[in-house]
């Protein structure tokens, strides 16, 4: 049918990408939530939301690329690929916009809060910023990738 | 040669996005910089660099745009459109987490600053972070809809 285009759903580099995406995102919500109290600021409520959301929709179709590389492959409907490719883009774009709130938000407090943040604390929210900016990366890369085979199909 | 798509390069609805990203990201450096000390927060000196990056790109396109739809069509080279949806993609990805970024900071200020931050000051953080997101919206639907008619070419 069509040629493979390696990143798309169904391809062994599309598995490395969810596998990732799951792993950075759940890396995040870990950092965020683990002795840390989160919930007094919006910022990271909005991460932990978010990435409550990746972290499902990232091992699901990690799952559909693990069964199409390791038992037979599904045909691709164009139905199906727009769902994944629009919910892979407002994704993309909630991680962006977590990231960039959380570690600005990390920033300000160690900068400015009045007593000081614990360094341990406010590294922890940093670390899970740029757990967030990585997970964002890489769902980014699958959507431009089943963006591109979409006209294709 | 190619059907015309409402939004790409060179067409009246393209003219009315780009006069919006430049409206609008000029009303949010506006908010930012008058009478407001920004250049405390990282955020606030970000928002401030991406909106200087998205004015003089989008006023440039738009007098692209405003030759090309009062004077004389000129014929659109994939080379050229690549640059112009990439360029468009990277300052909308800039825009998005300034503009995240500014929101979230001054909903910390508003909640947790020792003084309280003045509502005065404070509410033009928000109207800036505001302006910021609806540029960033616009310019997303430019580098769509030139995105969406890169494969024609």
């Amino acid at each position: 049918m069509l040629e493979e285009m390696p990143g798309s759903l169904g391809t062994s580099a599309s598995l490395a990408l969810r596998l990732g995406q799951t792993l950075f995102s759940s890396a995040s919500l870990f950092f965020m939530c683990l002795d840390v109290n989160f919930y007094g600021y919006t910022a990271f409520c909005f991460l932990v939301t978010v990435m409550g959301l990746v972290i499902p929709w990232s091992l699901t179709l990690g799952l559909v690329d693990g069964y199409s590389v390791f038992v037979k492959r599904p045909t691709r409907q164009p139905g199906v690929m727009t769902v994944i490719v629009v919910g892979d883009w407002v994704l993309s774009f909630l991680s962006l916009g977590a990231a960039c709130s959380t570690a600005s938000v990390a920033q300000v407090m160690m900068a400015e809060m009045v007593p000081p943040c614990p360094v341990k604390i406010c590294s922890r929210y940093s670390i899970s910023a740029a757990m967030a900016f990585l997970s964002w990366f890489l769902s980014f890369a699958s959507s431009l990738f089943n963006l591109w085979i979409l006209p294709k199909l």
